[in-house]
């Protein structure tokens, strides 16, 4: 369904999908090709809780090491990329009085064929945004791709 | 694979696919619930382009009519939204010397389950972002959503 | 005064012309042409407060209805266009250390000649923003317009 | 109709109004309080377009100098603000595939009561922004206003 | 090392230079200009304090006047330029979850040859952006320029 | 002068201080520390000339290797967010009637004390940003960092 030098076509396709068959087969063929792979949730109107939760997914799951900045420098340009496709163009949503209900995925490994390209990130938001109603809302989604 | 009222799910996931079994399968079905769709390509440094070759594929077939203003807003608004998430926040990619390939998807009809919340739109892009050197390039994409 | 067709001009004419003979005269003409008005204030350093504000103005007084998600979506797309007339460029305020005093309109109704045309809604803002200390301010503005 | 103080609400009244008895008797009271007034007018798909054609008028008709920079400067920042009010947020047209058809005016004087806060200017414009395509199209203003 | 006309260049280099003989040199020889110089530091979250930390240095050190809005409007518009640097686009960091620790100076007077060039204001910051931990950061800038 | 750790200043002075014998010493110093340096200039109206500058220069003189994506991506958006401080928050320049004349530099090596942390890349420019009319500009300079 993917190929492998599609990061970013995995990520989305895995928040897209949520729990299930689907998305378990997904990971295990990206596991396969060497990617690591993890999973979130968040509902927030306040877009530093977004970044948090994405950050201390990465590093609970061993996707980036919590021990150098570097690290997470690559995932918070690909975070803040993502977020800004969800937001189209704004990173900020409490400010707006807009409050977004988010699945996220992060992978992480060498997407090209060249071995000296090394390592790279993909970040993916899909979910819901809009009014603090229930029902008022649409969906909105992100993609941020960085090196590592 | 899709739910009913995932027009933006079902959007990105066209563009995501490309030709193919399971887009073919996703079209049928989305028709069966009523929803119109068409496809598109589009490489070029020129974001007015982008926004020419998804209007120019809405009225050919169908999805807007070429008679109302209220329906180019509609879509165009929505295409903004999407290359938003597409540039992360720009969207102008020539001056910014990067070349896109997209593909792109438009559907249109009733995600929502009261019929008073009538006809949505989705526009999708799913392509590479880059320098203008073969392969120097990595995955984007964007959804934008408007009710017409 | 206005022409029919400039449901813009007349929301950017009755926020601009403040509470008096000249305004009661808009409305009065503008409700006869088959719109609907309203007027409402703000003061604040945070943005959400004035897409409440509007949003509150408007179902309370039949501008919207408050049941149906796609005309919430209609009016807050309508609201943030006008902001970012007001913030030219940014619609957060409080963030600057930037006040604002606004005083705002929502017109809705028919504008174009052709019956498919259909609804659509205009939001205009004007006041001051500027410093939190009395007189260090200056005049600022937006109007968004939006189908619905 | 308007006080001495509100430079913002003069311009955006001027570019409102159009040619007319009520437009000549604003410019008339404004040009009695000393303050300097221009009008223009100006279609285009480029937004430098815009930038020119407003310094043009502004230095055919003495409202600022030509010959030094601190007045073009004044300007210059003045009408990019106004121009981000008529694109909400973005101030590049043609790029985004919309054309857009706009009146414009300048106001320069002492619109605060004390004489030290010196002259201000006031940037307003008014028209339509659309597809390129008669009759598909909105009305879109801006105001920028500038210590000079 | 400075020339007289380079207000901006002597900004960035005070602020980059921090405490010390070279910086000492600097100011005296911009003193010796006619230039007026103030410095100060601000570590937070919050742009807004940014804002206020360099208005208070320049009120209580005679950068700019308190009791007139002119001068405070000037200011204002040239450090919001150079938080924009420092912010690469966006000029709020909680809102993302990053942290400054920024060096910041203020030089006024008069840079150009015509004397009717007048006064001119340069805002300039330097210091660190990143993470709320130690270290997670690198270098920022930025320098905002105004006539006032 | 400059720290091991401060890349970005070490950047921003050789932009500053144009060529001399004090640029000439800070190259030096950063090349006994193991960093690389080039520089350049480039005066335009079109910001993706800037971008190409950048980029010929870096390849041409070592910077970057010109056969892989990667470090093209790095040194894209460590640009791009240095136009960012010269634009303050817009990277386009001839569709806002600016013309840019510049110099740039760029530093490679690795800051930080943890070998682990590994290369980075900081981009600077300093110019002036005006009309196009000689003598109409100010000074504008940016700063951008990325990990290679
Ligand atoms: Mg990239
Ligand atoms: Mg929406
Ligand atoms: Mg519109
Ligand atoms: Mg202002
Ligand atoms: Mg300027
Ligand atoms: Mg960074």
């Amino acid at each position: 369904m993917v190929q492998r030098n599609q990061i970013g076509k995995s990520a989305m396709m895995l928040a897209l999908l949520g729990d299930g068959l689907e998305q378990e087969n997904l990971i295990r063929s990206l596991e396969k090709d060497g990617f690591s792979v993890t999973l979130g949730k968040i509902g927030t109107m306040e877009s530093h809780k977004i970044v948090a939760a994405v950050e201390t997914a990465a590093k609970k799951n061993g996707i980036i090491s919590s021990e150098f900045y570097r690290e997470e420098h690559a995932l918070y340009h690909a975070t803040m990329e993502a977020l800004l496709g969800v937001g189209r163009g704004v990173a900020a949503f409490g400010a707006q009085l807009r409050t977004v209900g988010l699945r996220f995925s992060i992978v992480r490994g060498k997407p090209y064929a060249k071995p000296e390209e090394g390592e790279w990130l993909a970040v993916a938001f899909y979910g819901t945004i809009g009014a603090p109603v229930k029902g008022f809302e649409h969906e909105a989604l992100g993609l941020g791709i960085n090196h590592i």
